[in-house]
């Protein structure tokens, strides 16, 4: 079947393309390189993505595509907003696993971004769909009654901060503690402040 | 007065080094070039800084001194912890002021600590004096009655994670919104998760 042998090529690109730029950063690694540990020819790679650059952000694009999905499942999932508000902080180890060695990924792409707009659009875009998503979540959520009258705008930032600066942190420092635990704590404390009865 | 003068060179330097790490990022920036927008020579640099990444770390340290000064301005002026707490949310319109323009500073800051274990140390030391500064806070509000009984680590890494989350987004999207009233509303959804009586 040519057609999943051409999305096992892309996949392999991609895996190798993220080696490469965790282990010597994205200016270093070359597509020639990256060709040779994925084992394809240059056409190969150029059928697939048509710059470094594009490749970049092919791989940024699928660890968000992974993120919607389980955020969603996540909503779904549950009947009351708090609770799928727990459920995505339980996806977070997954998300947490999958991070391990892209740190030098989200650098490069917060990097980019500082210095190039149409890096930057790429990069508030996802960040604005989230704050939304968040903030509408919260609106149900006081809708339903389970959560106080809360600023949505605010709370969704709040939550939305927390997760890249525990994100950010449990990257830097792996081994500094039982981040899936701390981020789940985190958010049953910020529930706390957030939800109409408390537990 | 000699000393004055020469510790304005140095603040011409390192003035001189924000503005083109900022501009063309760090690789990019020389000494050659940072020396000619300071107006200094390359001997009065280097009696100030042994290399530009000895400047950079020096850039680094300037500002968490700061920070660091008036954290404990905002724990000395307050008589309960949740107070010093909101207060600490007040310092940030200032931090946010003085952080614009380095994002690109922090971001080369992480970049480094990914790849090179003497700027992981540099990193890491201050994250860990912040989160332990954070968790004695916590206990402190524990003991004196005013924070509920909450695990004072966890507590204490949600504070930072917000704060970093917090700055990042800000520094990113600078006009998306009122990024101290923002953080400040983000404080006090926070302490209600936190206190121990609610106000």
């Amino acid at each position: 079947m040519p057609q999943q042998r051409s999305e096992e090529t892309r996949q392999g690109i991609l895996q190798a393309a993220l080696d490469s730029f965790s282990r010597q950063g994205y200016d270093a690694a070359s597509v020639a390189e990256i060709c040779a540990l994925a084992g394809v020819s240059k056409g190969a790679f150029y059928y697939h993505f048509p710059t470094k650059q594009g490749l970049f952000l092919a791989l940024i694009e699928d660890w968000l595509k992974n993120l919607d999905r389980r955020l969603q499942q996540a909503q779904i999932s549950a009947d009351r907003v708090p609770t799928a508000l727990l459920m995505m902080s339980g996806e977070l180890e997954q998300i947490f696993t999958q991070a391990e060695g892209r740190l030098g990924m989200f650098l490069e792409f917060w990097r980019q971004a500082s210095r190039d707009p149409q890096v930057w659009a790429l990069l508030i875009s996802p960040y604005r769909r989230y704050q939304d998503w968040f903030a509408g979540l919260i609106e149900t959520g006081i809708r339903e009654g389970s959560l106080r009258q809360i600023d949505p705008q605010v709370a969704s930032r709040l939550l939305v901060a927390t997760a890249v600066g525990m994100l950010l942190q449990g990257l830097l420092e792996p081994q500094g503690t039982d981040w899936p635990a701390t981020t789940r704590g985190s958010l049953e404390l910020l529930l706390q402040g957030l939800e109409m009865e408390r537990s």
